[in-house]
């Protein structure tokens, strides 16, 4: 299966702001890419690419005032296959996971650990561990949880996810991860393409976010959002939460005045042309 | 100089528990090192090392039921001076930072970037860019927290230092991080021995916590708590909060029943044995 | 002058609810009514009538499930002048308020005067009392917070709104309150008709929300959102926050579906039968 | 049985400041009295003395710069008959309760149901209404929360009891209050003396805190902290929550040096003179 991506934003900048993107195909897929995955800025500016500490790619530029457009348009082979479920998966206790997942157990800025370890272990404690506890917990958040593009804020905590009960998608992984992280499952947070191949569409085209926990030595995608198995994800990043992997930062003001993504599966693997054929 | 350095912790531990270990002398300190820095453990158990992705030395063991002890004791020569004072370093446009200086100046688990930035720029924000600006940052924390070991809170975050206005070392730190960042100056956590070297010993020995910012090409000490250039610091780790750097880390239950903690200036280049010699 | 009030409000009830109301003209102005002001409620309910704790005129009823509607239109004349302006207006040391005053320095749901406490003194604590001090509260708050109906939120606080600054009229009258109590000066928040006379409309009509301050031996009217004197205020209910007067309160699920207000000058004292003549 | 109360309350006032007190025994106890329970100030200050809105006794003064000393020894007749349980009263329905139990339904400062409604519905929500639900939450609230009285803080409301599990007193109630009204219980916080009677001594003598929840058409006590019936409870204050019912008030700094309450049984009705045998 070929997918297309593509993306399309706007800001006006009143003032010279330094930009950080992560708009980027992840390298863990960069194999499968069928043609260039290069961001088009405009108006041109120097470009610096790098890897963050989380592996994922990131440009980095100075936007001058007036508008900015950011687009890239890319086509990947995907194998059309939905995210893997193994319900024979198993928990690993802590002593035996590899160093790199440990970050993965602690506390970050949208998921206080500390504060929700206590309703981890009174609602999840007492389940099986492996696949099945991880699985409960998403199929709780997605039952509790009601979503709603209105209910979006950018302050929004995992507790608050918990006490609330409304929010995007991003906060329904928030609190899926922090309850995993309590019961020493390591749970990260994952951003990307999702387009909705085998799906009905429901809503606008964004990007989307969704999980991956450690369980029986590999990492698993995991959706407390949709909660179902899907086909197509595209990861752009991972991170401790959404602080680490944020589409953009900008360290100083831009305000957004366009936003289209795009992710669709094509027939043929036609070489889509960065910056030329932009999403609608 | 040389300074003797050590630490003797103990835990009960009622069920087997996974640790990390921050107890090492930082990998930046390690050729100043005079006798080995090797945690002692007791009972004896199977210690993997490792360097986490802030370039942290981290030791990692399942401890088995019943007491558990940590100790301790090396030698470090340290050049005696005081923290440097460079009133005329500037701060840099985002821009010109270095990539891995990008992550501190985003959100954390204890520095809620977003929800201090306006206050951040009302204090300030019309502030001269550079040392002076991070010092008055300093200044007005040192001045508006009161300290009390009663107010020590392991949930307590940047905002709640700034409303409450009371806490211990770290929350000094998270508070003047926080503020930092808001601004555009990275700023990150820091964790190490720092003795009374020079000063009136007021309290109990203790580890501590200072913070660094990026300013003119380096990284810098600065201690919202102390307010002033100390001798002797020792590196033990770097993080965006105490999250990321505490000095253990317990995946279960593990109750501290004793802490002590050792950082003196000696007059001769003594080998000190670790596990041999433990602290007062 | 006289002005025409009246309220269009429809619940999709589930299961049977208890609700409480404030929607009836605040009984400090029922001798200015000029039409009878009952409240209309179709299916006919039984409905008991009280004043609760604060003087305010409330109605509770047991919904039954279905449509349930709301309705009210009345008359009310009004000086037709603006809320006065005392500059001169001065404040009483707390040894000098009336008992009842009291509360209205204290702590509530949404007014932490104990967290803003530092922040109002560093901000405000060196105005001159009186007036000036409270309209340089109102004047902060008006220009540092931004209006905006997508970020209404019930659960949040004044200290959310010190934060994040944005908010609807009722966030911008919280942080107002909580300033003025951490400077012991008694605010109460109110809650009743605005319409747009002598002002240009610009949003549909809603109710509204102010504040009050007690000064030189009286009640005054500010308000934080508008932040400037306006004419043809009809007060419904004061408390300590807007937990105390919620329009309605239901103990139980009540989904609104419809929600129309009108307060609009009127040239002759035409009977308004409650019932018949729905505001649009 | 006849009951001894005192206290004896000294705090240092750097500049003049008004103050409010809730010492005295509540209304509905004063014809138990068998001495006159008149506060004794040292200095001589003008006090007045007036009912809240909920019915508590307060005195109001200002006190003069230096120490200040607050006072009283009195003597209370009691059933000394424990705390009344009835597994059979029965919860109301909120169309049937007295319109003045209504606002014990609200949101308050430190019991925020409107973020807890979720977790109360989930814990409590399928339990038989009535008696045994509000024993039930207060076995919950009782057996996850650690007390300590180095958890103290003024902050803490029903949401951080709930995630953090530590707390004092009047932590426990508040969060208990929250989880009833939650489920449209009628609960009301409540301070007075609790003295040892019947109960081994455990803790240096305080005031104490507990609610109170409306069934079967009465209040009746309940107490998550020590959760069993308690001979000797004299009520002084009831009201929302803690803030309602401080002990002192003070509106500016007045630090407290000294803290001694006296609750204790006596065998005669001695009369006890109010500022001369001051409680140990």
């Amino acid at each position: 299966m070929f997918i297309r991506l593509g993306y399309d934003i706007e800001f006006e900048v009143p003032a010279p702001v330094a930009i950080v993107s992560m708009l980027s195909v992840h390298p863990s897929r960069a194999s499968d890419l069928r043609a260039p995955d290069e961001i088009g800025i405009e108006p041109t500016v120097e470009v610096t690419s790098y890897l963050d500490g989380f592996g994922n790619r990131c440009n980095r530029f100075v936007a001058p005032p007036g508008t900015l457009r950011l687009r890239s348009a890319t086509l990947i082979e995907d194998p059309g296959t939905p995210d893997p479920v193994a319900p024979n998966a198993r928990e690993h206790p802590v002593g035996e996971l590899p160093n790199e997942a440990l970050i993965y157990l602690l506390n970050s800025r949208y998921c206080e650990v500390d504060r929700l370890s206590n309703v981890a272990t009174e609602l999840f404690g007492a389940g099986a561990p492996g696949w099945g506890r991880v699985q409960a917990i998403c199929n709780w958040v997605n039952t509790k949880v009601t979503f709603g593009y209105q209910h979006a804020r950018p302050t929004r905590t995992a507790l608050d996810v918990f006490t609330d009960r409304v929010g995007v998608c991003r906060d329904y992984q928030h609190l899926a991860i922090t309850f995993c992280r309590a019961l020493n499952i390591p749970a990260r947070y994952c951003t990307g393409y999702l387009g909705d191949i085998g799906v009905p569409l429901t809503l606008p085209m964004d990007f989307s976010a969704w999980f991956e926990v450690y369980l029986d030595d590999r990492w698993w995608v995991f959706d407390a959002r949709n909660n179902m198995p899907r086909i197509g994800r595209v990861l752009i990043a991972t991170g401790r939460d959404a602080s680490d992997v944020a589409i953009t930062t900008s360290f100083g003001a831009a305000i957004l005045t366009r936003f289209a993504v795009l992710a669709e599966e094509t027939t043929a693997p036609l070489t889509a042309a960065p910056g030329k054929s932009a999403p609608a």
